[in-house]
């Protein structure tokens, strides 16, 4: 099924710790070779009799060079990562030192892993299924507490029980028509046909609610483009600085998000929401987008999954801006700012007026909580992100797709009566593409395309 | 002595791997409350009742929510790198998965360690003396042979030995002459002036050599720095190519190596040579020099530590260029280039005209390795680089300066039969300085100042 055990007595070696300069570096070696490898680097002790997880300190020689002073650690098979013997350098974090090593284990008869090799073998040697294998990959690049949640959720399985049991009774309802199949002449039902109806509903329902949280699971792993359109007065500045301000820390903090590329990003709920601040509309029109005169703002204003529409409240002539807004886009916030400079009884009949806005003061920090509650819950819906599995991978999506599709080509066919061979033939369809989301179905060029987008040494 | 113990009783923790996604980034965490702090994070185990040097796979908790699984070594007080309890947590490489374990480690009582302060830990426990400790940072931003070579050798004490060997010898003379001290009244000599003149003499050839040994040190540390002269048709850029050819790849396949800042760099036996090309020498004329038109040009040749002035073998007038280039630096290597274009005859004539020249031909690959060659003997000289101690590092430069200085005053004292307690005096101010390199005498703003430069995490 897998075909890749033909190169696979051969022993990978990758530095997996990030590129750079750093306190110390890890090599990570695995392979039925690791220990003997190992060994011609590491002459003060035979490593091959030493238990697992115990961790050894020496010298790493090249011949009669040492290269450095090194802490190793042994795990062995299965009980290993990729469930074969594993060797863990770790060595001091020179990028020179570490390419040392790499180049003297490559002589001694390694080979240099490809992207996510690691984690193939883990995947080939049963350690994981696929779903799993690809949340690990979405555990390293998570950012906020969302995605690394559902990723850890992922990891440990959860997506993939769903998706077993639901292979195992639809299995038990195949068998049973191919069975029939074999006593065609007699016109026999093993299979009931009332029962299987029931599971396919079950399974249907199951199928469309993984789907519908696609969005929310994309939204976890990408964040959510806002973006912010308003005439220059409205006060779109000092809203961002009032939404920043309290999230700058937090997001500026992390290393590595995506903060150096896109404009703004706040972290509301642990949902990444990237903020587009839009060229303001300076004047007021009867056709208010056209006169934005950017197309650009007109094209983001489309493309961004949330528009907020700021505006003054004291200012009039508002109702039309924003239902020309709203036809450019489903998901349009209305936020009547600076109600700070209105005195109660016009602040009564503005609020009586734009009805579903939400009403603010950027300056004094009055009503952002509301604001931000609307922006998460645009996103999350009822929904209890901590609570429920999400789909967040585009191939698994894909791939429940085609489920769905062909659950519903079972459930016409059966409705329709039609013959127990092309009845089976839709079932092992449906059968295929669960099968392929959690790679008990899976063909090499797919492994590939999937591995090939971890880090190196993962 | 070292004045820290009172911060001392709090645990620290740092990502010790480069900053960045990877497959795993490793945490470390060094102090008297490691197990109790790291227990509040791992509830499947109690690891303080485990052996030292055992590696443990399990969930790392915040409560009840699981940042990630990880895999945890143990390694226990003394026998660790900083002689402390030492924890590492071997987690997702995800930055954010980090800094949230880092987080819960901060809540549960660690503080975040300062650069260098695990070395520092490890110093003050006396795991390493002060030379040792210094090695590992230049170990670590090591990125040829010979600074790696430099660096392990004294990471493993070379340097010290010789300094401690000395320091131990003149405190044996030290105590005689204190000694005569308190016989002062008695006019007697326990210390023998002959056998101590003997020894002064040998300490300061040491301290001599090492002095000497600096040049190369500070060369295999920063590299050097070589000037390319001539004039556009003596074919620089052919010649560039010609040494970067054969050298690029091992230089570019490093990350994290100088390559992006400076030019072009070349690694000629494990010394890197940084090529700086400078402005074409575009006419010939009475003063070149000046005629380059180009300040920065004149500049360079001046500061750089070897000036390559390439010429045209064919062409007439270049003694002249020569000497003018000798008086702006004093390593100049004249480079006849384009041999291939001559006949046999008039190259014969070439080379006794040009008796200090290396005869090459860029274009045909000649007389290069004799141009490297060159190039490393003016830096290694007769020395050889794997065998002896070098000084790389400037803070012992200046102090071993300083021994020097007080060896001549101690000498000259003898000479002229100064009274035992001035020379006591000047033996003292010797072994202070002494002392000062390898730690034995510090103060914290000097150890602070040292352990600044180190990464974070080390």
């Amino acid at each position: 099924m897998h075909g890749k055990f033909s190169e696979w007595n051969d022993t990978i070696v990758a530095i997996a710790t990030p590129p750079g300069i750093g306190a110390i570096g890890v090599i990570r070696l695995s392979g039925n070779r690791s220990f003997e490898i190992i060994n011609k680097l590491f002459p003060s002790k035979d490593l091959s009799t030493q238990p697992a997880n115990t961790i050894h300190v020496g010298f790493v020689k090249d011949g009669d060079k040492v290269i450095d002073e090194v802490v190793i650690s042994i795990f062995r098979s299965p009980s290993s990562y990729t469930g074969e013997d594993v060797i863990e350098i770790s060595c001091h974090g020179s990028p020179y030192i570490q390419q040392k090593i790499i180049n003297a284990l490559i002589h001694y008869g390694a080979r240099l892993a490809k992207a996510g090799e690691f984690t193939q073998r883990a995947f080939l040697n049963g350690k994981l299924d696929l779903t799993q294998a690809e949340a690990v990959a979405d555990l390293i690049a998570s950012n906020t507490t969302a995605s690394q949640n559902a990723a850890l959720k992922n990891m440990r399985g959860g997506f993939s029980i769903i998706l077993k049991e639901m292979r195992e009774r639809l299995i038990q309802f195949s068998a049973l028509i191919e069975l029939e199949l074999d006593f065609s002449e007699e016109d026999v039902e093993f299979a009931d046909r009332k029962k299987f109806l029931e599971l396919l509903n079950e399974v249907s329902d199951t199928v469309k609610k993984l789907l519908q949280s696609f969005q929310l699971g994309n939204v976890i792993k990408n964040g959510v483009s806002v973006a912010i359109v308003g005439s220059p007065n409205a006060g779109k500045s000092t809203l961002l600085n009032t939404l920043l301000n309290e999230n700058r820390a937090i997001v500026s903090e992390i290393a590595g998000t995506t903060r150096d590329t896109i404009e703004e990003i706040i972290n509301i709920n642990g949902i990444l929401f990237r903020l587009i601040d839009t060229a303001g509309i300076r004047e007021h029109s009867q056709d208010i987008i056209e006169n934005m005169g950017v197309l650009k703002s007109k094209e983001k204003i489309q493309l961004a999954d949330i528009v907020l529409y700021l505006f003054d409240v004291n200012e009039s002539n508002e109702d039309e801006i924003i239902s020309d807004i709203k036809k450019q886009n489903n998901n349009v916030i209305a936020v009547a700012n600076k109600i700070d400079c209105s005195d109660e009884k016009s602040l009564q009949h503005f609020k009586e007026r734009f009805r579903e806005s939400i009403f603010i003061s950027a300056k004094m920090n009055t009503g952002i909580e509301l604001l931000k509650e609307k922006l998460f819950n645009i996103v999350a819906g009822n929904s209890e992100l901590s609570e429920n599995i999400v789909l967040t991978n585009v191939r698994h999506y894909n791939a429940l797709k085609e489920v769905q599709a062909s659950l519903d080509d079972i459930k016409n066919g059966i409705e329709n009566k039609i013959s127990g061979d092309l009845l089976s033939s839709d079932i092992r369809r449906c059968l295929h593409y669960i099968g392929e989301i959690t790679g008990e179905i899976s063909n090499e060029d797919m492994l590939d395309y999937i591995f090939s987008k971890f880090c190196i040494g993962k």
